[in-house]
Formats: structure tokens, sequence, C-alpha cells
């Protein structure tokens, strides 16, 4: 016999979960779609080269490889996000009509520990949005505002969602005195000031050999509660990359605003770097500040090099990824989902031998008229049968016994209120309906 | 440079294809639902021994494995179908209310060899319906009846839903004189009669071992055109488990003409056998006589031991597959599949620097009455932007300039007549829905 069991670190989804999580996609979908975005896949399974070396080494480490040609230019993998394997798609079909935008959701796959309450798992759902072939700020800005639709149709009041631009903080290392280089290291420290203290965030910045000045200058920078892009501005005078980072995120605020977001919902953050290496622009990232152990529901940003690694060649792009798993998981925590057992409306009895014809007409014509319907397929005992639509939530439960059926008539019971009906079958739907 | 290619076997879904692949597995969902199935997943990585020793040795060999713990008893691999995770999730889940009927839709991973032309793929999608807990064959024929009535809807006509029962073909295995455990070697020939002929398979039921006078008799029953389950009966007499069989088909067969389900897509074939060993009673699987080169579109079957193997007590189980590349594949190759590019029904042109504030809160104001609406993000030539509006197969071309402003209008060009109107704001939405 064997151990039946789930690999760890991944999830069964039954009934109950999964028909919220197609809820939540399909509403992303739909807003997608709003949006101008149509649907893309990618293999699960791509070369392990084709993967390595864009997000940096500690995530390189976290690619699960498959016992396939390993060692050799064949050797595979499983995909760690969508924007790579989108990459190689974009570089290998230059006839695409841009500006290009697709959406695409599929599970990823991380080697990381597990932390189920904060919705952190090795197999989870990524929901990305990306538009290549265009510099302009106005796609990040539709990024930021599908962001915004989605989390507020599934219910979400106090969401932030922090902005910043890697050209910012590129300033920030040159303002720090910082050679160009360190900006990876600065980034990948104070990208933590969510979860631990500047001074733990200082620490590091000094083993990471930065200068007691230097971390001193950061300090009043970064711990500011909130620190304006204008008065940014002024200390950032002198370096134009600054400067043109700051210009964008005024561009998109303004533009966000004309787009009807809710300025509650969205803030610029200094200490926001993202992790991954692969970001030169506008970066966002969403977190719900009440419930500050769960992961970011939302991440992305503007990766104008990527492409480029495929084909020489740097071609604009910008991203986000919907969390499916930390939507869920926040969802759940938040008690925002109704129970749902099944979509079933309509459970028809199995009465008796005699009756299994036209029960199963019955059950089709229900059918052919949309309504979802089972037919209870063992002839048990009544309450057995009734039992189990309780169980399952189903709202009515339709007998056609051979007394019913010498009347041309059903029993209809709602298992709400416990009421029970006589009808004609062709009253049956305008019941059900009522 | 990193060489940008897809892994062999596996396959990148652009806009244009999965525009389809989603409705198609829309009206799946749809299908199912209306028959009492809810949704359910199970991770992609499984423990090894959880998947091997069910499908019977070829299949195992074509597991992808993880290069992960390997060798120990934390080895892990990537899913070879959904009912074996399907049953361990039954197995852990003894609280499940039965009849337990869940659909799934995922990919599955085999290292096979890929004929793409047939629709044969190393990472390809299931989408499956299974019902645990019951005996009835209601549901193996409402198993049918889904099969039959999400092809209709897709616009197959001529297919055939060829159906069978393992209690049969190990009657036929005693009544050809052989011990029951030939009964796996025998139906993997026999299988094979709709790619080879009759010549080929007893060649190689030959070589197993099985006597010339034996493959006679089979010959007398496998080549006959169609042979009918009464002339079987009478052949199989003394056989009860053949019996046992045969009665349940016809019922089956009464419960799918009572549902509606068209003759003429489904016949009782003998030869029909199912590679998976797990299998213990009706089997069915789709064909398309017209174009026998396209692997079976459908497949399914009883597998009343296989939660058994989990849990020591064996528990009635049924389910079929679709599969979603070889229904994909087939309506491709049938010509079923009208182009698409994008969901977007109007592009609202970027005019000018001045107008780029109204024409994002005129995109923000049509997306919030359900219109598709993309604004075109850099300011080009309007040439260009009607360009990328025909490329993309979209209608409507909006155009918001300084006159249009000005007057409080916009022009609206529909790009299939060519036709343009100047119309008030609040005309938009009549006249894109004309």
């Amino acid at each position: 016999m064997i151990n039946a069991r789930t690999f760890k670190g991944a999830r069964d989804f039954l009934p109950e979960q999964m028909l919220h999580r197609e809820r939540i996609t399909q509403i992303m979908r739909n807003v997608f779609k709003k949006y101008g975005f149509a649907p893309m896949e990618t293999p699960a399974i791509e070369y392990l080269d084709v993967l390595t070396g864009k997000y940096g080494e500690d995530a390189d480490r976290l690619i699960y490889r498959l016992d396939y040609k390993t060692g050799t230019k064949d050797a595979a993998a499983l995909h760690y996000d969508l924007t790579v394997p989108f990459s190689r798609v974009v570089a290998m079909n230059p006839h695409l009509a841009v500006p290009f935008k697709r959406y695409q959701i599929q599970p990823v796959w991380r080697a990381d520990r597990p932390q189920p309450h904060q919705g952190r798992f090795r197999e989870f759902v990524q929901c990305d949005c990306d538009v290549v072939g265009t510099s302009s700020i106005v796609v990040d800005a539709e990024l930021v505002a599908i962001t915004y639709e989605v989390l507020k149709m599934l219910g979400f009041n106090e969401f932030v969602i922090k902005i910043n631009n890697r050209k910012i903080l590129n300033g920030l290392t040159q303002y720090l005195g910082l050679s160009p280089d360190m900006t990876g290291e600065v980034c990948r420290s104070i990208d933590k000031l969510d979860k631990i203290s500047w001074e733990e965030v200082a620490k590091e910045l000094l083993e990471k050999g930065i200068s007691n000045d230097a971390i001193k200058t950061a300090e009043t920078l970064l711990t500011k509660s909130e620190i304006s892009l204008s008065s940014l501005s002024s200390a950032f005078a002198a370096i134009p990359e600054a400067l043109e980072g700051i210009r964008e995120l005024e561009d998109m605020f303004t533009y966000l605003e004309c787009m009807g977001v809710d300025a509650a919902n969205y803030t610029f953050d200094l200490s926001l770097a993202r992790g991954l290496d692969y970001y030169t622009g506008p970066i966002f990232e969403t977190k719900l500040p009440n419930h500050p152990h769960i992961g970011s529901l939302t991440g992305g940003g503007r990766y104008d090099n990527l492409i480029g690694t495929f084909t020489g060649k740097s071609m604009p792009a910008v991203g986000t990824t919907l969390g499916l798993d930390r939507i869920y998981t926040a969802m759940e925590q938040l008690e925002m989902l109704v129970p749902m057992k099944t979509s079933t409306q309509v459970l028809v009895a199995n009465f008796s031998e005699a009756t299994v014809i036209p029960c199963l007409q019955l059950v089709a014509q229900l059918r052919s008229i949309g309504v979802c319907t089972e037919f209870y397929p063992e002839q048990v005992k009544m309450k057995k049968q009734f039992a189990y639509a309780d169980k399952q939530n189903i709202q009515y439960v339709l007998i056609l016994g051979e007394d019913e059926l010498r009347q041309g008539k059903v029993s209809l019971k709602d298992m709400r209120t416990g009421e029970q009906v006589i009808i004609g079958l062709e009253e049956i739907e305008r019941e059900i309906n009522k």
C-alpha cells in the first residue's frame, strides 16, 4: 500500500477552494481583457539556460531541475516565473504586432521554504500582465490601474500599491557615493525595510562594506515616514538618472489620477526595491498594511533589458504579477470567502428502478435549459439523498416518484426553507428561478 | 546571448491560439458544472511512489522525474495523468460527501516521442471528470453524455465514442482459454487494431505465446465489422463476468438514449481496450473516423481498485479525460477555428501630448461600461496606429484630437467598413453595439 501524501509546499484544492480560485481568476481575465490584454501560455518545462542568470544568484538556486539530460545543453527545469518565458517567446516571435499586451495565468515552481500562513508555497499560480514594445509610462500606469481594479472587485479596500523606480534607486547609490555595481546589494538590503528594522538593515549594509557616512545619509532619506517626489528632486538635483525616474513617476501619478485610481491605494515608497535583478524602471508592489505578515499580493516593474538577453537588442517591456495564492490566502484569512461546495442547483432524487428513465429524461431537460443538475445515482433511502443535498448545500431536491409520474407532476423541496411543493414539469424553471 | 528555444515536445500558445483554447475550456467548464461536477486541482509535482505502479511498465518509464532527492522516499516527479493524483486526494479525504463529482483541467507530462500532427506532445492539458463512491452505471453514461455534449458544442459532428467493458475483455481471455493474467497483454495488442491490421496484431499475440487456435477464435470475434452485444451474450453464455459486463453496457445504452445522446455518435467496440492497467469496468474513447491519424480526442473508464492502492479498501470510481490538445489539433486541422488576435473592441488613438489626459479619461469610461479598450501608448503617426488596429483586427478606432476635444465630440472609425463618424461621447456605446 502506498502512503498517500501531497508534495511538501504544494497543495490540493478541493471544490470548496477551487470554486473561489476559479472565480478570482475569472474576474482577473475579465479585467485583463477590458484593458486590451490577450491570453498566452508557455510550457512549464524550459531549457535550464533559458531560465538562469536573470533573477539573481539566490533565485537561481531555487529553480527545480528535471532529472533529464542533466549537465548537457538540453538540461531542463520548471519555470521560476512567467516573465522570463514570456521574454523568450517575444524574442522568438519578431513578427508580433507591438505594443504586444498579453496575460498569462499559470503555476510556477520555487524550491523555497514553504510558509503557508504567509501565502508562500513551492508551487503557486502567477497571473501576469505584460506589455512589450513601448517605453510609454502610460502602460506602467495601466498595470497599476489593473491591480487596483482587480483588488477592488475582489472586495479588498485597505491595500497599498507601493511604487518606486529603479532609476531613483540607481540615483540613490550615486548619491551615497557608492559605485553603480553596488545598487543590487543596496536594493536587496533596503527592500527588507518592511520586514526588519532600520538598525538591522544598517547592520547588513555595513557588512556589505558600505561606509558609516553613506549609511547615515541613507537613513535620513529612508526612515522618513513619507518622503515626497518633489523633496527627492531637490536632493537628487545633480543626478540626471534619478531626475528622469522621478519625472516618470510624476507622469504615472497623473495618469493614475485621470484613470480614476483612488490615491488612498497607491503611494511612492523609496524603500521599495524588489528582489529580482532584471528591473530597470518603475517598480510596484501591493501590501496589506494591516496584515504585514502576508507577503506582497502583487508585484512588477519595467525590465527593458531582459528580452535583449535572447536577441542582443534591448526592447522596452513592463509587467506585473498578481499572486493568486497570496490573494487567496489573504481572502481566506480575512474571511472574504463565502463557503461553497458545488454549483449544483437541483438534485433529482433516485426514487425507484421504475422511475430511473423518466428521471434521466427530466435531468436532461433541466440541463438543456442551463440548470446545473445532479441525479442521485443510487437507489437508497430518501433520507440519505436529502442528507447529501444538505451536505453539498444544494438548494433544491426534486422528486419524480411513481405517484408524481402518474399525475404528471414533480415534488420540489427547497432545502433552505424546508418547503415542498407539487408542481407541473413546466413550472420547475420558474420555481427555481424565483 | 542565450539561444531562445522551446522545450522539445512542448509549445508556446500565442493569443491567436490561446483565445480558442480558453473558449474551449470555458465551454467544458460550463458543461461539467451543468452535470454537477465541481472544480479541483492537484499539484504538478507528486512524490514518485504515488505515481508508479498504476499505469503499467511502459507508462511508468515516461514519467518525468525531478532532480530532487532522487533515490529516496521523497523522490518527486511530474504527474503523468490526473486520475492517480485525484485518487490520492480521495484517499486522503475520507470526509468527502459521495458521490463526489469533480472536474480538473491541468497540464500533464509524458517523456514520449512528440508527434505534433497527431496531437501528441510531452506537455499537454487534460480535462477530467470523475465520480467516486458509486457503482451505478448511470454515472458512466453521464460521462459519455458530457463527452457528446462538449464535442457537439465545439462543432464536431462525425465523431464516434467507442464503448467496451474490461469485464467483457476478461471474459474474452477466458473464452480463448487463456489464464486471467494474460488479459493485460491481450488488451494491449488488440487495442492497436485501429492503427494496425489484424495480421500484425495476430503476429504480436503469437509472439506473446498465445496459441494459433486461440488467435483464430479471437479473429472471428474481433474482425467482424460490428459484433452486437446480444450475439456476444450467446457466445459468452458460460462466462458470468462477461455477461455482467454486457448487461452494464446494455443499461448504459438505455441511459444514453433517454439522455438524448445521438446513437450515431457512440458504438460498442469489442476491440477497444485502452492502455492503462487500472481500468476494471466500462471503458470509452472518442475517435474521428474520417481523420484516423489524430489520436483519441477523449478516453476514460471505470477504475474501482485504484483508490484502494492508497487505502487498502476498494472504492468505485469512473472518469473520463477530454484531451484539450487532441481536440485543439483536430479543430485546427479541420479549420474549425475562426482567426482571432485579441478581445479588444476599441483602440483609442494617441493624437498629441495635449490630448493624453482626456483620452485616458475616455478610455477609463469605456472600460467602466465593459468595453474592451486599448489606448495606443506612443504618439506616432495616425497611419501607424491604424495599421496596428488593422493587424490586431480591432474593429473600432476612436480619435479624440484637439478639434474633437473643442467640440466635445469624438471621431469613430469602423475598420471593417472604413466608415468614420463624428459623434458625441454619449453616443459611443450605442454606436459600437450597433
